[in-house]
């Protein structure tokens, strides 16, 4: 079992969770121009769900993305791992809009919550299962660049763990922290260093944890 | 014709299947706090066949992976034999839910048992043909190997049959053999042995179906 | 331009129009097993639909496949007549279902037909243009071999438009005609020679036209 | 990190953006062949929009595709351009359905004009972040092709605000210009070199752009 078969299935199945939202933006039907653009208007919430799902996939790509970089090996608990993280990736888009519709309630905030807990679980699992006496990892990557990871990661858990006990005392706390999470991996992931494209790819792979 | 054309459409209808079930997973429109916590609690038999469609699915394309990396040529019954395949495969989700909505009836069951064995029946034909001879696959491979993964389709073909017998019987028995069966697969995929990764390819490929 | 893009987004592109027509296989709402077995039955049209479609854009695609395997370079022109290809491919399920709907007018056997007669002349122009003065194939392939590919999308133009024609006579001749088109175009795909895997890769592209 | 994931990435994406307007192509339920062919006739913006929407996703996939064939290295700020790019792309669909159905208003076009200049800017700024003291690009690449290529898309964002502000005088004048304009493009794409495929991988990486 090779990784890349896993890398062409997690492109598609983001590719596709990616453009989910849009796939229910239809025209509206109006009689004339005033009304078309009052229309467009009222539709503003699901444009800025598309806009948030679109760029924490974004993230979670790259994470995951760094992630397989660093993986030589690949075995069955850890597709299995890949397969669920997979299956909760493609939940973002629901709980999103969810949010971006109920997000004065707790009850959006909490399934928002669980959701990213667990994208975050997953990929901290995924990193303490591949790094664990060097089972998939090349054996290049050192121990700091592994722990950062997985720091990362542990951070976006206990920071969507916070999230959500913080909505049972003001919502308005718990969607302070998501946009604080997800501005800080914005950031996270734009100023990773420069790799090499395919003509290095051995060295490359070495250096994907290291910068 | 290689076979990394046919892996490449296989990872992209996987990719939509997977994600399938979430697509009409829409989110209510509610009034009041309350009323949106009930909505999402009887949206249950959704998720659940999402769940189970997306680790079934997982099963299967773990499977035929397998079998694939252990393919090192390609001819035009062989490519027939996995658009076929690929073709039933994308019954999975709709059979699901079928069975997730119907589950007290033989209908769904008899349906999801004819798919399930279709595709198992399937993925036994590739294996004989692309073995049988050594007529595609790698000369390395042992015929103990091959053995073992013929064994493991016709069993989930079989039971699939057992399933859709006992039916008229008694819907649960089948459930429980479904359910059985699967758990089994899942912990089959899981405990396979450890593959090198793309700079070990021909080595990898030698030793997929050994361990 | 690398041919390898293109094969990336036509498998994509096919991976979704392959399974477009399952994407709106609901599952009918009902209150007893008598009532969910007769709605099952009265969807068999669109089932039928999705098997026809699914197996002529195996069909297609395998010919797209072979043509791709024998191109060695890609420029502008080629391009453009891929993307037209897709454009054109991506009606197969809707031409399809309109068929099977109302298979008794003229009106959805035409449309078909032009939808078929646009396919496999694209596909001729691609050949053509690939291989007239050995613009973009491989210089190994034999005259011989681009002249039977070139019959056989010929073949399939011509058909497509005698069953246009015959459309406004009996509209069984048309689908006649087209039934036993793609029966042969099944087995033609499927009686071609074995080709290697990616480790030959440089003896497959030469090969792929030669059998 | 590599550049064949973003590419991975982009063909699915694309596949699914240009494959989008198809499928809410439904087959109308009628009960007689004229009234079948009058529904059909009346279905031609969908048609229309669904042609024009394919054909300039074609030219944006085709500048994005010669944009990172000349792309050696990858790194966040530019991964994040690239995500930002393929969230715009994806309202393409959206955009021209709207301008086929509400084209003689000039909310229609001032909506598709931002649409069409957000893409072309963030091809200009991918092109200009990449490109500038050869950060991201091959070093053989020469000064006058990536002068070139910012001229293209310079001109195609400025040509699309061109269109938004004559919207406010005359929509024709807005739509001619968009039509002359894609045009033009479908012809560029058209006209460039000719490339060598994968056994030729390195060289072709450096001719991208020369030619």
């Amino acid at each position: 079992m090779r990784t890349d078969r896993i890398e062409a299935l997690c492109d598609g199945i983001f590719a596709i969770v990616m453009t989910l939202l849009v796939l229910n933006l239809s025209v509206p039907v109006v009689t004339n121009e005033a009304e078309l653009f009052n229309k467009l208007l009222t539709m503003w919430p699901k444009f800025l769900a598309y806009v948030i799902s679109f760029v924490v996939l974004g993230v979670i790509w790259s994470f995951h993305h760094r992630l397989l970089d660093g993986v030589r090996k690949c075995d069955g608990w850890f597709l299995w791992m890949n397969i669920c993280f997979f299956m909760i990736v493609a939940f973002i888009p629901f709980t999103t809009e969810l949010l971006s519709e109920y997000r004065h309630g707790s009850t959006a905030i909490v399934i928002y919550g669980i959701n990213s807990t667990a994208l975050f679980t997953l990929l901290y699992c995924q990193c303490w299962y591949a790094s664990a006496g060097r089972r998939l990892i090349d054996e290049r990557i050192e121990a700091k660049s592994i722990l950062k990871l997985k720091a990362t990661f542990a951070g976006g858990a206990l920071a969507s763990i916070a999230a959500i006990a913080f909505s049972f005392v003001n919502t308005d706390i718990s969607i302070f922290i998501f946009a604080i999470v997800y501005a800080a991996f914005v950031v996270f992931v734009a100023t990773r260093g420069t790799f090499d494209a395919r003509d290095a790819q051995a060295d490359s792979k070495q250096d994907a944890w290291m910068r």
